[in-house]
């Protein structure tokens, strides 16, 4: 009963695999194909180094249009003292390119010469002159490209390894080229197993799980110079996954089993493994990814008898031999373990396979912006975004979940924690594996706050300005008190006080006293309560939250929706106790929208524009204004003054006007700006 | 006469191009197609954003392999107080990934539960109990990734104008698509005209160019996402030229018309473009790069008519209907220019097309090692290896010649210098262009000094222990002074001393006191007379140079040859005046050997291996030792640990011993160490 998998730490994993791959001679390169030099060669890794055959120029060649002369016969030549050549035996009309004639040594330009005619008269035939005249010396070998001034026959114009660019396959041309040896492309079979999935594109039935993975898989080792072959969906049983494990040995280098990797009752990976070779590795401390697979086995049932091949045999081997031995990853199921198990461990060995460096992230140190909790004894990989805000580059954590692919799509990078690690505080330092360049990070602009739908097109508008907006919702308050902190450039915020009557500026001054901001609305919107379509429930007004049969989700602490609805809970003097799910917390309107879409809650207080979105009934009970709240030190900034054009303009205007629910007259208006 | 081209400053020709393009409806996005969602997507722009059209899990599905609960029904389990669950009711074994019974809010993890038999005894069918204990009790909605968790219906995933990565694709495929609109790829027609002009491969005869240059820029515009068209060589023939612009246009977005852009006998370009169209600029004061050729020309005679086109047409007609009219750019014949040319006119033109950001290089502050000079009116492009010595980042200027196309092979960056610097001083910071990542960089170990073929070899081998070793060839007192200055890791030196008898410790103390340093042995090697093929002038020894029907090509000052030459010829009583050609310089011993082999004279200084390379004749004069000198600070660093591994270990001495006139007996040797 192989229930619980034996996490064993990264390196140990990683020496293992290697060791064994070493073992079974596949730890070099696999080997080299000739291929026509043209521009399907881009990308491609020289597998041999480039020699030059010929010189380039291969004669000595005029670098001007022009007269090749003999320089001796120049000297003398001043401003003042004209000197003229006669065209045949001193001089010669030349073409850029063009050789230099046996007898010539210089060319002296078309533009610093006068053309004569016979009677010794300047002629508009420039080019087809009797003779020329000069007005001053020239040197040898003036405006001449000497034979092997760009390259030398026999120099060494590229070294095998190197990733072909477009200069380099000029380069290669000049040296003599037609044809090229580059590392064969490693052959990548993917594997998708699992009852439960469902090809993209198709409709959904509870339960079904789209298969994409063998997508984002395929599109990793293309990127990594691989060439993937997706197989079709296996269904969850043993023998049918080793069958066509060992048809995809039969014509691959690599095999990627996904997934099955864990130690679920229909988690056949490893067996398959331990069936069909060796299984050197299940369970790697790595988080996300724990339940990977690194194995090796036989090509064909043919050859598993001998698996253990005498180590002088592989030395003495010619490098393009097909090997007997294939190694195999179980690769995780969840998206994030997956993408990441290709990146650590797949992306070393197509590195080595094609004889090229592996890729290195650029690495810079961040501030995290908020606490992040590790597990002891695993290497945690953290999605990170990260952004500019002053003179702080910030890393705000991701979604850490293993099934939230777009954490990793939103990611700009990565922050390893080693095993030792329990958590890192916000505020400590943290050095970013980065996905993105500097130029990328700069144009962020970090919105945190609370959250409206409205962020969503002001983030599409804004990429055609070349800004990204990154918004992290944690709440209008959370978004006042990271402003305070000088972790966003802007906040969401939509904060009624009942004091006042009015929105936001009490709560400014009390979170972030003392620092000047602008304060611009954004837009009005309703907010309401949510329900399932067709209200089944019959719920009418907040009144009925207290009923016991009505299951409520709420915000989190915070969230100016949840501000809103307890000043109106205290107003009925309804207490949160009779309230059933008030502790059930969402991030955003949309999360309590799917809570209630998807019966996990009968009703939820949200805007109107998230029940329309996933096409919920709505009673519509506030009208509120959403703000948008900048320090005045970034009001002003190059990097917001795409964000002020929209917000006076027409397009987003119009955009967000189609939301049901928003009223963009004040869009834009100044509700107040500090000295 | 259009003799001399009117060079215009490049932001005014960039502003008529721009002009023109939005005149012609051209500048826009292209339009887009739809693809299927696959792996080939990869790199696509998209061309219409993402929304989420489901959600992502799709239903409320178990994060682990365990027991679906309702959570309330947990409550009161404590270690010391277990609590049995009945299969059925109240609990229901599910895999990771099922989705939860409808009744169901929880899940437990079946490692924190005891499966029970039906007498209550614990039994080893963990997966099929008929109860279950519990020790702990669990919070509503543990263990389960409830719907929407990753992607909430309607949510943005991904906008418009972004470009395709492999997690990318699975966020798409998990938001419901399994086709996607991606912005069609420019079609750019690349014409290569020039009668002197043969295809890559060819054998060359002198007069004879490798036409690679189409072969660059293909890959170029493949690298920009363009799908270019290489059609054949056309001879330089107006009418035929013509023929094959109108031809390309039919089904292109884009003509680039390589080369005859400038103003010689057959440099047609610019009357084509007159013919066809509307010449916009002709001659761009851009170095190198000047005869740079922009048009819009009709797509075919019968639209040439039309040629203005109202504006209120364009604004109203779809995006993906076809343009009357189709830029041409008339692309300078000089590789380097053809490919600045396009990084500098067509990356923002096809980014425009394609909807997304244009591609910006990252920019470092460097200290340029050497002055450069540059034309005063021109914004000049000056390539530059990259290296980081010490603390100081460095940038080497290369050769600037806009035929040498290895310059861009090698460089690391591109210095812009604006057109009112007329040049820049050896020390001063420069704002390098960087085509490199900084990782990249820092394995850079830079060489500079004497010239040596073994150089190459060393590169070779190092290259493939992640160092890049650049040299530059400045002799070997250049050497010793660029290491005084701190702008070199280490220097080839053969500097003969006549008074010790010794090489180059003398001189290490002369021109670098008060650095310590590590000098090391490379090899031996013989210094001779590289002679023309059969000795046709019969030359026999360094007597003969003073022969005046001999022409000889020297080595430039300060290297060790020249110092060996300068010796040896002060002995034999013979001055330099009596030698033709002492004057003429050349920087490497390769160099040399092509000026002998090509006729340009008839004998030079050099090494055996020279000679060998160019299959010259050689009289072998001295025996030479040629050594490395490191500073102490650089000696002990991380980076240099490969060399001095090669320097000790076989590969590297086998590999030069094959060289012709190399002794490697001394290889590794520790000549010199300071405390």
């Amino acid at each position: 009963m192989s229930l619980y998998l034996h996490d064993i730490p990264l390196p140990e994993a990683q020496a293992r695999f290697h060791s064994a791959l070493e073992q079974a001679g596949l730890w070099r390169v696999l080997g080299g194909e000739s291929i026509p030099l043209d521009e399907n060669a881009l990308g491609r890794v020289l597998a041999e180094s480039i020699w030059a055959k010929v010189s380039s120029p291969n004669y000595h060649a005029s670098a001007m249009d022009g007269f090749a002369v003999r320089a001796i016969m120049t000297n003398g030549a001043l401003p003042s003292v004209p000197l003229s050549l006669e065209i045949g035996p001193d001089a010669g009309y030349v073409d850029t390119g063009d050789p230099l004639p046996e007898w010539a040594d210089a060319v002296i330009p078309i533009e610093n010469v006068e053309s004569l005619d016979e009677l010794g008269e300047i002629t508009k035939e420039i080019r087809k002159p009797k003779a020329i005249r000069i007005r001053a010396a020239v040197a040898p070998w003036s405006h001449v490209r000497p034979l092997g001034e760009d390259i030398v026959a026999t120099q060494l114009v590229l070294p095998a390894g190197h990733i072909l660019r477009a200069v380099d396959l000029g380069a290669v041309a000049a040296s003599g080229y037609d044809e090229i040896k580059v590392a064969r492309k490693p052959r990548v079979a993917i594997l998708p197993t699992g009852t439960e999935l469902v090809p993209i594109g198709s409709e959904l039935k509870s339960g079904d799980i789209l298969e994409y993975n063998s997508l984002v898989l395929a599109a990793q080792i293309k990127s990594m110079g691989g060439e993937p072959t997706r197989f079709p969906i296996t269904k969850d049983d043993f023998d049918l996954i080793c069958q066509r494990v060992q048809e995809a040995a039969q014509d691959h280098d690599l095999i990627l089993l996904n997934a099955g990797s864990s130690a679920g009752a229909e988690d056949f990976s490893a067996k398959v493994v331990e069936k069909l070779g060796t299984l050197l590795v299940h369970g790697v401390a790595v988080r996300p990814g724990h339940p990977v697979i690194l194995g090796v086995i036989a090509r064909s049932e043919a050859t598993k008898q001998s698996q253990v091949i005498a180590k002088q045999e592989i030395a003495t081997r010619p490098v393009d031999t097909r090997n007997d031995m294939i190694p195999i990853i179980g690769v995780p199921g969840y998206p994030v373990s997956s993408a990441l198990t290709i990146e650590i461990f797949v992306g070393p060995l197509l590195a080595k396979w094609l004889g090229r460096k592996p890729n290195e992230l650029p690495i810079e140190t961040a501030q995290l912006t908020r606490k992040i909790n590790s597990p002891a004894g695993d290497e945690d990989y953290v999605r990170v975004v990260v952004g500019k805000v002053g003179n702080k580059l910030l890393a705000a954590p991701l979604a850490r979940g293993a099934g939230v692919i777009t954490s990793l799509v939103q990611a700009d990078g990565l922050v390893i924690l080693p095993p030792g690690v329990q958590g890192i505080e916000a505020g400590e330092d943290v050095q970013v594996h980065l996905y993105k360049s500097k130029a990328e990070l700069e144009s962020t602009i970090f919105c945190i706050g609370s959250h409206d739908l409205t962020l969503d097109l002001l983030s599409q508008f804004l990429a055609e300005q070349d800004r990204r907006l990154v918004s992290a919702n944690v709440g209008s308050q959370g978004g006042l008190v990271a402003l305070r902190r000088g972790e966003a450039h802007l906040a969401g915020s939509h904060l009624f006080d009942p004091q006042t009557g009015e929105f936001n500026i009490s709560y400014i001054r009390q979170y972030m006293p003392d620092i000047p901001v602008k304060v611009v609305a954004l837009t009005r919107r309703e907010q309401g309560l949510l329900l399932q379509r067709g209200n089944p429930k019959g719920i009418k007004s907040l009144g009925d939250l207290s009923n016991s049969t009505v299951r409520f989700v709420n915000r989190q602490r915070g969230a100016g929706t949840r501000v809103l609805l307890d000043y109106h809970l205290k107003l009925m003097g309804i207490s949160s106790e009779m309230i059933q799910g008030y502790n059930q917390e969402e991030y955003t309107h949309l999360g309590v929208a799917a809570a209630v879409a998807s019966g996990r809650a009968d009703c939820g207080l949200g805007i109107a524009a998230a029940a329309q979105a996933l096409d919920l009934d709505f009673i519509p009970l506030f009208q509120e204004r959403y703000d948008l709240v900048i320090p005045k030190q970034f009001a002003d900034n190059e990097l917001l003054a795409p964000l002020f054009g929209l917000l006076s303009g027409r397009a987003l205007r119009e955009a967000v006007s189609k939301l049901k629910g928003y009223d963009v007259s004040v869009m834009g208006t100044v509700i107040l700006e500090d000295e």
